[in-house]
């Protein structure tokens, strides 16, 4: 039995991606939210994590009581256990390019990820603008995503960054959901991308339930203080 | 052929992980050091990498023309083209658990990254009191980290955290270097890993090494002003 436990579809973008990455697979699993009331020690959410993982994090995948966490683990743990399921790229070369681009992200774009977090049901232009205007780190990995989607784009004629759906548009995923919250600028070619993602089933399935859910979650929130 | 570009051993705590790895798991390779200038754009160090990776950082891996970047990334290629190596444990659950910890480690620990980066040749211990004052970040960091390698050490009995030396160890091997320069107070099970990991023939090896540079680069010295 193989069950994913996630935050808010709306927020967590970590949890976004095993999500979108199984669903989108064909990989059955048992979801289980544990809704973020806040990440401090003593918190609901902390407390339930914690007696499941040693980071009480999410996501976190059990299989058969044997729990795997952080999405790069998962990531891998996964294409062990389905090794026909696409989870990577078949030919080796791009498997070890899709997983640098995915360790990349894993550890990088700190500065978008701080400056413009996940908000699937919010539409912040103007905050957008701002930060655009303001933060240089956030230009410059803006740029970055824009190179590698291109080189990736053209390499393999789309319509994903390895030509079918893997592992490494689940975890671009959510950097889709915050570059159209915040409308920051890129090119048309990244525009059509993100609509491509936005558009997977799976994808889908996840905005679906995130715009249904009505937390408000003051630690996700630094630019609104209610919906 | 197998190339390593990697930076100064002395302040690079991510070459120092595939290195290591490596040499330790007797996989032949041509190491490649760039030495560190600075990071700015115009750097030397920057100007090569670029030409190499599309992030211009180090480790970088290239094995016949194919570029692998990211140290997770090198890992899981290494693991794929030496499956005999034991790049990582062989039972399902502990690789599973062992990528949980390398990629814990890989987007984590920020307080302690931060506040003590790696500087083999320096000792450090008035910096590392002050600090373990003052960041209750480190003071957190640092008592993950012993949780981690204490419930490691119990399960496996030693001598390496899943036993037999792994990828793992080499993920954690410059956290032992940080601990020894900044001396920060670590149980005696812990220190005693953190001896054994200093004592494996690469980790000399890489020391030795590092001890013999004599660059000071101001990035990496946020302590002194000189050696
Ligand atoms: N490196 C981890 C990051 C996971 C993470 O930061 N998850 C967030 C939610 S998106 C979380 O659980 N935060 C709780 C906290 O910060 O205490 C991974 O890739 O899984
Ligand atoms: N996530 C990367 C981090 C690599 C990294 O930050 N390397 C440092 C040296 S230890 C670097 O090349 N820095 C250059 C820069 O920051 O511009 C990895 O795991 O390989």
């Amino acid at each position: 039995m193989l069950q994913l436990y996630i935050g808010n579809k709306n927020y967590s973008s970590w949890s976004m991606r095993p999500w979108v990455a199984m669903r989108q697979l064909g990989i059955v699993f048992e979801e289980v939210m544990v809704r973020f009331d806040s990440f401090a020690p003593n918190s609901q959410f902390k407390q339930t994590m914690r007696a499941l993982s040693p980071t009480g994090n999410v996501p976190l995948l059990v299989h058969d009581g044997l729990a795997v966490w952080d999405t790069l683990a998962i990531a891998e743990y996964l294409a062990e256990t389905f090794p026909n399921a696409g989870v990577w790229p078949r030919a080796v070369a791009d498997r070890a390019r899709a997983r640098s681009l995915c360790a990349e992200m894993h550890s990088g774009f700190t500065a978008l990820r701080s400056h413009c977090p996940m908000n699937i049901e919010a539409h912040l232009p103007e905050v957008g603008a701002k930060v655009w205007a303001e933060q240089a780190g956030v230009r410059a990995d803006v740029a970055r995503i824009a190179e590698m989607w291109s080189t990736q784009l053209q390499t393999h004629g789309g319509p994903m960054l390895f030509g079918a759906f893997s592992m490494v548009d689940a975890f671009f995923a959510p950097v889709c959901m915050r570059l159209h919250t915040y409308d920051l600028p890129v090119p048309p070619a990244i525009r059509a991308y993100m609509d491509r993602v936005r558009a997977l089933p799976a994808v889908q399935e996840w905005i679906r339930a995130a715009l249904a859910e009505h937390d408000f979650v003051p630690e996700d929130e630094p630019y609104r203080t209610q919906r």
